[in-house]
């Protein structure tokens, strides 16, 4: 494959951290699946865009499906280049529209079968681009973010704080600014909800330099593992029935509506011919849609609205 | 409500049209479900979007959930104005872009539970704006699309021959380019898939001169219960299993990957302050994702997409 960075020693190690990420996180929940009766296995997909489509590249689809502990959980490593970098892909570099670019990550969105373990999302990517002749330019995004169905404040505190400690190192600044930012993305403008308790979102971010900036990145990957498993673990033995379920598979169409309709990364994957089935590894199982849904006042299901999904300091 | 139109007679024609459109629909959905045993009823909701807001208006939005035969109807009379129309309004226009415009329509989505009876679609509806001192420009747009989960040609052939009827006394060329417009917006780019076996679809069309084009729609609106309900009486009794029922669940995930991505009506809505819960009418009950689903040559399941999600001519 072509691309801007081929011969770039730090491109090779972003790879190899990224590859690795994905290995060590699908390890931990297949530990977790094993340690139930008939728990599920990912699949390992590897897969390679054809030469001559617009995208190029190649990467590494884990999914496990109709687990014990994950209903469905996607994981997805990939590494893609195109000749083109689209307008949506960097808001603060206009000089960089239309150059060849190189972008690869993992992402993943994980979703229990029990609703009061919440779903996560965490994505690292690294973004780079060279137009004709000019030296390339590189810089990151990612973050990770909670979604509760039922919530509990020490799982949100502690979601947060985990990332708060991941980016400690990089400056006190970094948490609560990405905290914000988090809010700001996750966020349904149409229905005027926040997706769940948030967490630490950044894109477009280079200003540490390139090596600390990469290590910055790591440390919100490294990260994920300790902010999450303590959250299932205390979770997923909780009794739950038809109520619950109901409400998480129409919670979950919300989680839907979201990737559809406003994720940045889900809309430049599909309209640029990104791969369909790896960029929905985020769909839930299943979801649900009720007209105007009211939940009696007081209720855990109205206190999810009301307590949690709503822009708050959770440190 | 102040409306580039309000004092026109034409307009206030075509939205008592538009209402007794809704009511007869609805009611013939209701007498289906009259003659079953527990079946369901409409909730009519009537809305009207507070002063101050950048889009103005009112509506009557009716729902129908959980019925004996249907699952999940929806059907929305709307009738809107905004300061300025938004690009996506209309393509064709730019002069108007950015104009004060009004827009009504009957908009609705039926999701039988029956996996063997189709989803159907229908939309009819005006659209006008008038720049600055100039004289208002109306245009018509809609159609009507089905979408099966299980595959019967006499059903395709019948919707289609009642599409063409309905065009026919317009013009013979109506219903074949009609009929290519549906397939190509239709059509799930990220997935290489048409949405279902097509119908017609026209927008920005105004060439017949007002009266004309409005009597097209009003035969299109008028056209719909007969093009439907004899596939609904034809399927609605067929037995059926959780396989089709699951089948029929993960094709609704295409139907709401369609409606979130690519509609046109439903991003103008989401994006432009529209009223969420009516434009999400067209959501299914329930839906669900799976990865790479493979159904095996020859079965009812793969001849779907070998043989009905196709381009086809139904005459």
């Amino acid at each position: 494959m072509a691309t801007p960075l081929q011969a770039n020693p730090a491109v090779a190690q972003v790879r190899a951290y990224l590859q690795s990420l994905q290995a060590r996180i699908t390890e931990a929940i297949e530990a977790i699946e094993a340690a139930q009766p008939g728990g599920a296995r990912f699949l390992a997909d590897g897969w390679e865009k054809p030469p001559g489509e617009k995208l190029q590249g190649q990467g590494l689809t884990k999914i496990l499906e109709d687990g014990r502990v994950f209903e469905r959980a996607g994981c997805g490593f990939s590494h893609v280049s195109g000749p083109q970098l689209p307008p949506s892909a960097t808001q603060h570099r206009p000089e960089l529209a239309g150059a060849p670019f190189e972008a690869m990550g993992v992402s993943l969105v994980f979703h229990p079968r029990n609703p009061y373990v919440p779903t996560v999302h965490m994505n690292v990517r690294m973004i780079a681009a060279a137009p004709a002749g000019a030296a390339a330019t590189c810089w990151f995004g990612g973050g990770m973010d909670l979604t509760p169905y039922y919530g509990f404040e020490e799982d949100a505190v502690h979601f947060h704080r985990s990332c708060q400690g991941a980016l400690a190192p990089f400056g006190e600044q970094l948490y609560p600014r990405f905290k914000t930012w988090c809010d700001e993305y996750f966020y349904l403008k149409h229905r005027g909800e926040q997706r769940g308790v948030g967490g630490i979102f950044f894109d477009d971010f280079a200003e540490l330099g390139m090596q600390r900036s990469q290590a910055m990145l790591q440390s919100v990957g490294d990260a994920f593992l300790d902010a999450y498993l303590p959250i299932v673990q205390r979770r997923m033995a909780m009794p739950y029935g038809e109520r619950e379920r109901q409400f998480q598979r129409y919670r979950r169409g919300r989680y839907v509506e979201f990737n559809l309709v406003w994720d940045r990364g889900t809309h430049f994957g599909l309209q640029s011919g990104g791969r369909s089935e790896s960029i929905l590894l985020s769909m839930p199982p299943q979801a649900a849609w009720s007209y105007q849904r009211q939940d009696p006042p007081g209720s855990p299901e109205a206190e999810l609205l009301t307590r949690f999904l709503v822009r708050r300091d959770w440190l």
